[in-house]
């Protein structure tokens, strides 16, 4: 293997012989007027598509995760796609539906966010850079509001907003930790009033959780104006619906709300759309996209943010909610590489075999496959190959998964495309048909704030129970006053630890999670519970992936991934 | 007249029967392989179109540009797009090329930028918010630079960058005043290094100036290069060559860069592409696309912003050098209103018929007469009509234009589209034909810096000469200094008037004009002369005009202009 030249995912995705974008619409049976050209291979596709496909029978909605992420990489919207792509190559009519990435990480660090390898959606460069605008109208609709709170202030402030108390914040797409904190308004009496501000990264966004947790244009709409910008003088909250600017950040998304319809390498249709952060947000694309594949397709292959302990329990816990979606099955991705983490090995020490290693990193996979089976849905783990894996690694985690009666396979959809996810394809399928499935989110909307949170300390972290710092007791009670006790809760937590300490890998025990501060998403309709420092803007490395790029006269881009 | 209920913009436009784009791009005698769909009424042609038909004849480029404005409006884009429409109606192949509208500025007051009444270039709701996504890839170029720069002085300052000497700012498409002045950097070690920064509205970045000056991909890339970011410590320029990005830029630009096509209400190809500043920018759309237009018609109709003072001076002597561009005609536009506000009526006197106020604000229109001919060009003055505009008025304009042997024609194209223009569509097209035409630009390169600012002042603005700070003057020093003597110069002066200040309306005499500083856009390739106070990010107003906007449930837009 070691001599093969390995082709760049950049190298592969434009050697792709795309189809029109046409006429994947076509054999979806879109009509024209269904859907609008974005260049000649993205098109979006009405979301009022949906209304007219209401009567449709929905296809079987298959939700790929994975065990805690570590700096190995796990490959989930790889599996994704080589799941969706194998379910095609047996007959079945697939559907993938995945999130759209933000363009500002491209710029620090090399690498895509549209699979990987001979798993991948194309065109590529377009998918990880502008794309078909969403991420930029959400930038904008979010700081048009940003604007309109500082110049209702500025212009006599007549809701009494206290601009100490603005927790509504800019954002920007890119890496920029210059603007974390920064302080607005100065110059003078002429250019507003002074005040402690700052930005996240566009995904980070309420704009952006409220578009992919929306069913329509009127519900995005609805939602909007629910959004909590501030709090006045008397620490009442502050709506988009007070500043009277619902109708305005509806218009600016008016496009952006249609699902983005592309193909995948070998021209598996994919709607890719919506991007939410999965620690501050729930971490799932679109609930418009996933529904519109499932009136589309027998078959809708989607993924979650980070591991099975944040992005599959708000995909499990929210978004089936918010979208009314009944999923058939979950896939939780391994690999060799991250178990030998868990088990404890460091990066630099992956390439040699170690059994015991990835003997002690099972107990993640473990915790994972042990939570979905309390969401009781069907499951099968995917061992997702790297070409650095011995046969005698592979084989103990098939022997392993064996032992305990859990579902597995091998996926060489990397290396091999749809053709190495043919078994995996089976093996989901079976699972599915065997109609083990009885699907319950884990905890009642009714009850409370404090007993949500600790429903998924317990039953999804494996945790022993939650500690409130003082301030979280404080939003506690405050939140309930204001009538917010009904919502779901949204967990901001490390993604590489099942408590909230990154160090703990493996299968922690007798910990707890400490809640440190609330946040209030009303809009997308959650309670964020943030515990530990969550990054809602990265920054950019000392020698960014931005020095690697360049387009050639042709316009064609070189170095991007 | 007054009884009739007139339709609003929006209402017009909605209303029109559009024609697919790709009925229009054939018609121009596109290939599909020249043109990319964005949605089914816009499109993006490629810039290498330009190269393809080098060897096609260029049609004749008909320059729109007016008297200096007034809030009475002149209605510039109105008479160029109507103009278009007429030419075509009277049997000559005329194309469009118009500047892209600022979202931001559409949130704060009702108003589009894309023509008005039966002269729109339309889907105006689209091309007046996101369009084809050229204002956020700007954005995101410019403020990834701005990105980059921040970290290389996070990450050690190699390049040893000064950051009170930082002159790349921030950009937002919002009007958002709070930003105008910020500090950057603050929390602590992790977040940055504090320094004073603020933002910009978009079209002030020198992105979108060289945007509109390159004349290909590898152009545009030549120019970012160029960029002066910031000084170092020894007050030596640090380019983006020094940060190994212009590559980068150039990617986030690659869609960017190729001009979009719409149509007008009449279905005229319109292209609609590049939109920088007429103060601290050259304020016409791209070479590009009007280049690509001269390649495919017979007629060119294009506008310069605010009046011939600032946008035409600069089409004249900075783009048609850019853009090797040979321009046949100028067209002035004038209203009886703003003229009666250039003779010293307020805004609330308009209505009323007033020859005496009319008499003294035909001296503004003969200064910008005299400055067309400076420049060797045929020209036409444009009387745009408005309903309130009295018989006795429109004759006087025309008797003193016959009395003086100006060419003029009344044009009617807001309330009756391109039949409305025929007359002066018939006109220009005369003057053209006489074959007066011996251009030249006004200055030469070879001049020094305070010889071409001079030249402009006394040829352009009827000035005695220029005053320059002591700050101006030692610019002056250090630029000549660095090898920048050599580029034209964009002055950014008040629209309002011939001078420096806003209030000397009509025809000012013996002024001189007071330079308070320089601005090297060396990527652009002009050297920016500041006079005045110069607003490079406007504010919202007490009532926005986003408290108007919304869309109905199927996401058609209302209330947007």
């Amino acid at each position: 293997m070691a001599v093969m030249k390995v082709k760049t995912d950049i190298e592969i995705a434009q050697q792709t012989e795309l189809k029109p974008i046409h006429v994947i619409a076509t054999k979806l049976g879109l009509k024209e007027s269904d859907w609008e050209p974005y260049g000649r291979y993205k098109a979006k596709v009405s979301a009022h598509t949906l209304k007219k496909l209401q009567d449709h029978a929905d296809g079987k909605v298959i939700l790929v995760t994975s065990i805690n992420p570590t700096p190995a990489g796990e490959g989930k919207s790889t599996v994704t796609v080589g799941l969706g792509q194998a379910l095609n190559r047996i007959g079945k009519k697939a559907i993938i539906a995945l999130r759209e990435p933000s363009l500002g990480p491209s710029m620090g660090m090399k690498g895509g966010a549209a699979g990987g390898g001979y798993s991948q959606v194309v065109p590529m460069e377009d998918i990880n850079l502008h794309f078909t605008g969403d991420l930029h109208a959400i930038t904008t609709a979010n700081n048009a509001l940003a604007a309109l709170i500082d110049n209702h202030i500025h212009q006599g402030n007549s809701l009494n907003i206290d601009p100490r108390r603005i927790v509504w914040k800019r954002v920007i797409d890119m890496n920029d930790r210059a603007l974390r904190h920064v302080v607005v308004g100065l110059g003078g009496q002429a250019n507003g009033v002074p005040r402690e501000g700052g930005f996240d990264i566009t995904v980070a966004s309420e704009v952006m959780a409220i578009l992919c947790l929306s069913n329509d244009i009127e519900d995005l709409k609805k939602r909007f104006s629910k959004m909590v910008v501030a709090y006045n003088y008397n620490k009442e909250p502050v709506t988009v619906r007070d500043l009277g600017a619902e109708g305005a950040l509806t218009l600016l998304m008016k496009d952006a709300i249609h699902p983005n319809l592309v193909q995948t390498i070998e021209n598996t249709p994919a709607f890719v759309h919506g991007g939410p952060f999965a620690n501050i947000a729930h971490g799932c694309n679109s609930v418009i996209a996933t529904k519109l594949a499932s009136k589309l397709g027998d078959y809708v292959v989607t993924e979650a943010g980070f591991g099975a302990d944040l992005g599959a329990e708000k995909f499990l816990n929210i978004k089936t909610r918010a979208g009314n979606i009944d999923p058939s099955a979950v896939v939780i991705v391994v690999t060799v590489r991250a178990l030998k983490m868990h088990g404890g090995l460091s990066r630099d020490n992956l390439k040699k075999e170690d059994l015991a290693a990835l003997k002690r990193g099972m107990s993640n996979v473990e915790k994972h496959v042990e939570t979905i089976k309390a969401f009781g849905l069907p499951y099968t783990v995917a061992i997702n190959h790297f070409i650095s894996d011995t046969d005698a690694e592979v084989d103990f985690i098939k022997g392993w998964c064996a032992d305990k009666g859990h579902p597995a396979e091998v996926a060489k959809v990397w290396e091999d495309g749809g053709a190495g996810g043919e078994a995996l394809a089976h093996k989901v399928v079976s699972v599915i048909e065997e109609g083990q499935k009885h699907f319950k989110p884990l905890y009642e909307l009714e009850a409370t704030i404090e007993e949500k949170i600790n429903a998924i300390v317990t039953k999804v972290y494996g945790g022993k129970g939650v500690f409130f710092s003082e301030k979280a007791k404080k939003q506690l009670a405050t939140f309930k006053q204001h009538g917010w006790g009904h919502l779901p809760v949204c967990m901001a937590k490390t993604q590489y630890s099942l408590s909230d300490n990154p160090a703990l890998i493996g299968r922690p025990n007798d910990f707890h999670i400490q809640v440190r501060e609330l946040k209030a998403s009303i809009g997308a309709g959650f309670i964020v519970a943030i515990t530990g420092n969550v990054m809602t803007m990265p920054g950019l490395p000392k020698r960014p992936a931005a020095h690697n790029m360049d387009v050639d006269p042709n316009g064609k881009a070189t170095g991007l991934f």
